[in-house]
């Protein structure tokens, strides 16, 4: 069978563990074990009946609703199928310039659709050692005003958050400025550095945002992104009047207004995480990173891919190898933050096999 | 309110009717008053648990249940989020080619996606009188081996079906034809003229269908592409890796297999569209046209605009004017063909009207 690109493929997974799909822990895909929050599977009841009817090609409920959560007008959202959709929308936008710069490593997808429409890409590499993160970007040429840039925060694979100062400077300096903004909800909301309070003030800044991750609805594909209303009609004009399920967006609109979920999963993940990085640190051949988000980047001596392939079959545990990231090959891999005994089973495990 | 481009907005419609919007009857969407088939809140119910996961980025267990169903290899078989979607990667393949003829009218989509990616659009006119429809197409150049074709089958709105002899005679002349076949399976299989059973002797043909309108889940979003294997992943690569939501993925597979709903619909079909055209013929000063998919095109005298606000404000019936076809204009109209007691509701009120 072959190796799945991307991570989250668990068919891949659970045949290789020889076990069945509900019994691995996945800590390949980041996504909140806290979730779904209890209002996903009521509003879909609810909703079945809106399934014989097109959805509203406007989302016009689902903008107001974020909207509101955002304090932002409602033409300043535009729904999609997943960020992941809203990737591609985004990679047409830059192709129509002569240059993307592309923060390395990068999420696999950000190159998939910059090479749908033939966008140039230029790799601008991070730098990062256990204890600092730095990015080449800063220090980039600061007339570049016919390129793009693309990239995103809290950043993924590593964890690290750039400040709003930082992505401020690019802001004017970059005739497009794409901040995917996938796994900024995980942090408290004193702690993150969105850039959405200053969104309307810049034309050329396009924020993409995910509510799969958040509240575990991967399967149900839900994103939006944030930007002058001019560009999102064009994006919608671009791509087919349908692209997000009713229930997805009878869901959005639902779960974002869930504040004690919110509140659970950031008092949840802070110790937790740290508690994890305490765990990863104290075992031999590892160096984890610290990171901001719902994850942790961590390099190893040993290769991941053989690493992945032990966990799998001996404890039917799915770490996520950054193949994908070509910059990191097999002596990196991410874990997502889990349930406190679901970390430990994984320290538990990797303290058997290092 | 602004007018919507697409059919099935029912908002901008309930409120013309000034009524709430379950009381609408509507016209103007051609789905299967039928459905949805009893197996669809059971599969999505049953299917909520995979939401916590992503996407199988195959779709593994969908292909394999259409490719039984069509008699073919899985792989001949690229699930979308709704035939729109796939319009979407079928443009990028047209894109590639110096000419794109399209036989109109065409369904407004179809340019949407064209124009995305810049293909050079050169539309063929559908000849029709009620009695007979012929196509320009027929007529064209025979050697136009660096052009594509793209219809549909049968065509909407006009309703017509071509042979199978007559496309197959695209297929040798064409570098690329695209069939769209929405609407195919409303037909019972003895009546069909599907391009499915040629689909492995031509490299250069792609065959869309729609799961969305047959049993009635326009909200869900689902429908596949059926074309050559190396084109099909080239268009995977293209587009997002988990287009298709997994309660859309679980739903396919279910609804394919109720051969009961099929059957009842085919029985409700055929007589009750003889019924309404009967009915449309013995009214005054409207034309309709004999068609054979769910839906009948019907020539006007009086502005299919006004007919359309005067059913909405007194009666809360929705047509679909044919504004989305330039070709057709405001002198037709089109109505999707709805249960007897429903059909019977709009043609009084036409009686009434006209």
């Amino acid at each position: 069978m072959k190796r799945p690109h991307h991570g989250g493929n668990l068919d891949w997974a659970a045949k290789l563990a020889n076990c069945p799909l509900n019994s691995l822990v996945d800590f390949s895909a980041s996504l909140n074990p806290l979730g779904p929050p209890e209002g996903v599977h009521t509003a879909i009841k609810t909703g079945l009946d809106s399934l014989t009817t097109y959805p509203d090609p406007a989302y016009g409920q689902l903008k107001d609703a974020l909207g509101q959560w955002h304090h932002l007008p409602a033409h300043w959202i535009l729904p999609g199928n997943g960020a992941a959709e809203l990737l591609t929308w985004m990679a047409w936008e830059f192709a129509q310039y002569p240059i993307t710069y592309v923060v390395t490593p990068a999420f696999g997808d950000y190159h998939r659709a910059l090479r749908t429409f033939r966008a140039q890409v230029q790799p601008c590499h991070l730098y990062y050692t256990p204890d600092t993160l730095s990015c080449a970007v800063e220090n980039l040429e600061k007339s570049l005003n016919n390129a793009g840039i693309l990239l995103n925060n809290p950043h993924n694979p590593t964890g690290k958050l750039f400040t709003q100062k930082q992505l401020s400077a690019f802001l004017k300096t970059y005739a497009l400025v794409v901040v995917d903004e996938a796994f900024m909800d995980f942090l408290p909301p004193h702690q993150q550095q969105s850039l959405i309070p200053v969104v309307q003030d810049y034309p050329n800044l396009v924020i993409l945002r995910s509510l799969t991750k958040f509240y575990r609805i991967p399967g149900l594909r839900l994103g939006y992104a944030i930007s002058n209303p001019e560009r999102l009609l064009k994006w919608q004009n671009l791509r087919d009047p349908w692209p997000v399920n009713s229930l997805a967006a009878k869901v959005g609109e639902i779960v974002i207004q869930d504040r004690a979920f919110q509140q659970k999963t950031w008092d949840w993940l802070i110790p937790t995480r740290e508690r994890l990085l305490t765990g990863l640190k104290a075992l031999p051949s590892l160096i984890p990173y610290q990171g901001s988000a719902n994850f942790l980047l961590v390099k190893t001596e040993e290769s991941s891919v053989v690493l992945q392939e032990k966990l799998l079959k001996n404890y039917q545990i799915l770490i996520r190898d950054c193949l994908s990231f070509p910059e990191l090959g097999d002596r990196f891999f991410r874990i997502a933050v889990r349930t406190e005994e679901e970390n430990q089973r994984l320290l538990n495990a990797l303290a058997e096999i290092l």
